[in-house]
């Protein structure tokens, strides 16, 4: 499966400097090729990475030129990288074979044209299912949710009764859709779980990583927005109302009913309370611990999160306090000898 | 299934304060409600928003008098409301079908009447199951296991072996009981696995989130006290004793052998390091990182932990350090300028 | 199944310092044992414990020598121990029968000698398992998949396509191998998902934790170093490189691109930012936020994270602040007076 280096350059299209009948192996990021590979470059600051690495070639785009080692240009480095890897570690052929007999599909359940059900799924009475659809095994549909077409839900996926996805939607392995909200009234010493009755609603091209849960509201939908993307192991909670376009890395927590906008950011262990409301394109930092609602526009950090502006003065200021300790206790000693001179004088 | 308001106003026995004759065609909380729509208002304070709600009327409690909609006053708004919702989304009559021939179910293991279990369940040598359980699809019980009364385990939940669990328990998606704890030995520069010869003890009304991973113990069981409610991807790591009536909010983490009275509350994200105890009533803000035992009846909250006042104080006093460092910096330089003076005097 | 204290002695081959023939019915941590149990104290710090303890007996290494109780005196206290816990709680023997015929598992796969594969298992085309693996149920694996031997994949465990997998690896229960990484271009507006044309790639002695998530690598693999132990819960995002032997505790999340050297340890619940590398032998405390690489054998704590006496130094400070806050206007207060006193003087 080897390719010479002018062949990698016609099946990508780029520009070859170097010799064209150098022996290609393999591709691999930088940090991991070996020789014989060919690697991808995309920015002018990874030369220094590049000069200790191993690979026989390098992709780059037209603004990159390396030195001291072959490299094909091309305009789209990463789509073009993502071809020559293809050729090396083609795609299994697996072909789908349609609606598994060691499926469990209720017989009210409808399915659409050209979907793939694999074995130990179960499928749901009065469930629908839309067209070109993959459910994987282990994948556990109850009864009356709503499947657009072209959704792709990973083994052990599991969605609640009456769960709604859109179209083009990607849950992952493990994802819990629709499970209880967390919500109890104390009633004579005891935790009384609340109403149960709503369900979970996903927009056309959500992603959703593995092991995340989002809960089902009190009364109607807990719902996510049309192109948002989320991460693995994050916590969406009861009756929340997630925007469109939204990133939210993994293991990112929202409390009961708390709202967003349209593209928002929140980094990895972010965490919301109940009931507030985060504006559109509002940016979340690290592990931020989110106590008020946060207006648009804005770059939220720190625990309790403050404007980013704020929280990095705090820091600094806090950063400098252990010094700025020892000074004050200086000041006090010269201020008390002030003092006694000025009585002395006196 | 449009109801009018009267007939609606007599479902939950309330008193109606508007034309008995206007349809209503859905129930809704406010945010989400649309014309036509029943929407419902639990406190006062909801007023402005019910101003905004495009909801032809509204259910409130005796306290509450919406001006400008039609109203409906009941006593237990909540449970009212449920009682309507389920008028306009009607559970699905699922008739549950006994124990499907489709599950893999040891000939050891004892199943109690009216039990349930769906299609792909596997149950293992010796599981002793009690009566009116639900066994979800993708459940596994590993041997060994105890089940009580009326519990029920949502599709993909795992038990490991020797799990014992008691009456009325509910587990949701993809939780796993009884997994290895993280105990290791480092012997020459490898780690090597601790006993696990313990298991999972979970008393009566127990709820257990989805995705939530509780350890078994050592030599023995890590347990969780009677009426606890545990939120989705909770960790509770090897040989914890968990106290009765706790509420554990989402993505809390407790390390190993650590213990809890009853009525503790810990909120989103909160961390507990090892072998701690928290004391009865004892409530940890949400992030917390508790590095040390809780006393009863006390709030503790940050990163590290200490009683909430403390806190607040250095909160405080750090959201006016940057402040106090300009005033320091002046007041330095008034001293210099002091001690000048003073010398020039002399 | 009682056992005569002397008998205990004679089977763990431990001295025995009291009554033979005390009657023993169970073992338990000093915690939790009743009247009649053995117990066991590995520290001399545990004295206090043992005096309220109900045990009847205690086990105990030669550098313990407890009062008032009988004890049995064992070089290895914990292996000891083990072995009398199983014999008041002996393990089930579980008939391992093979390949379940109710298992699904392609033609095309190749299955060493001596592995069980249990109902609901799934196994993709091309997938290739060493000897002696136990494959639960619920468990899916797809194409291309390489198993070492002597594997347990635990209940509802999901690896995706061409997972490779070294010997002696333990996954627990819910893990999910192999999703896409969270790596996303936005063009005009939406969020495009990047190639996820890598894998996983697990090296030998790995455990990993249940519901634990390592995403795929863009172009090739994710990699988890040989001996290396996770926990519960943590998330690995995609091209991150973790080295061997690591100890990574639950809930710790590592963002794209990071890398770790040898006996690394994280803490509960630490957050890496991406692209960063963290030196062999460091320790990063719990809930730390590392944003920026880490120098081998240093500690890490806090967040921002920084090495730990800096952290310590200001973490002190800022508890002196409120206190020394009160002190600085006294001083202010001071100097105002003294200012006035040489004014008056001059």
């Amino acid at each position: 499966m080897d390719l010479a280096l002018g062949d990698i350059a016609n099946l990508v299209g780029g520009q070859l400097n170097g010799d064209a009948a150098i022996p290609i192996s393999g591709a691999a990021i930088i940090r991991d090729a070996n020789a014989g590979d060919i690697t991808l470059a995309d920015k002018a600051q990874l030369a220094s990475q590049l000069a200790d690495c191993r690979a026989a070639a390098v992709l780059v785009p037209p603004d990159v030129t390396p030195s001291g080692v072959p490299f094909v240009t091309v305009s789209n480095v990463h789509a073009s990288f993502a071809k020559i890897v293809e050729h090396f570690r083609p795609h299994s052929n697996t072909q789908p074979y349609g609606v598994s007999a060691a499926a469990h599909i209720s017989p009210t359940a409808r399915i659409g044209r050209d979907v793939v059900v694999y074995p130990t799924a179960t499928i749901g009475d009065d469930v629908q299912i839309g067209e070109g659809c993959i459910i994987h095994p282990g994948v556990h549909i109850l009864a009356g949710s709503k499947i657009g077409n072209h959704v792709t839900l990973f083994p052990n996926v599991v969605l609640y009764e009456n769960t709604v996805i859109g179209d083009r939607v990607i849950i992952h392995a493990g994802a819990a859709i629709g499970a209880y909200g967390f919500g109890y009234d104390t009633v004579d010493g005891r935790h009384k779980l609340s109403a149960q009755l709503g369900y979970v609603s996903i927009a056309d091209d959500v992603e959703i990583g593995a092991g995340t849960t989002i809960d089902r509201g009190t009364y109607g939908p807990t719902s996510i927005g049309e192109g948002t993307k989320i991460d693995n192991l994050v916590m969406i909670a009861h009756n929340c109302r997630i925007g469109r376009h939204n990133l939210i890395c993994s293991q990112v927590g929202i409390a009961g009913s708390s709202t967003t906008g349209d593209y928002v950011v929140m980094a990895g262990q972010v965490g919301l309370r109940d009931h507030i409301d985060i504006g559109d394109r509002a940016i979340l930092g690290a592990k931020a611990g989110i106590m008020t609602s946060v207006p648009a526009d804005t770059v939220y950090v720190g625990i309790p999160a403050t404007a980013d502006r704020e929280q990095f003065q705090k820091q600094a200021a806090l950063a400098k306090l252990p010094d700025m300790r020892k000074q004050f206790k200086a000041l006090q000693r010269q201020v008390a000898a002030l003092a006694e001179k000025l009585n002395d004088a006196a």
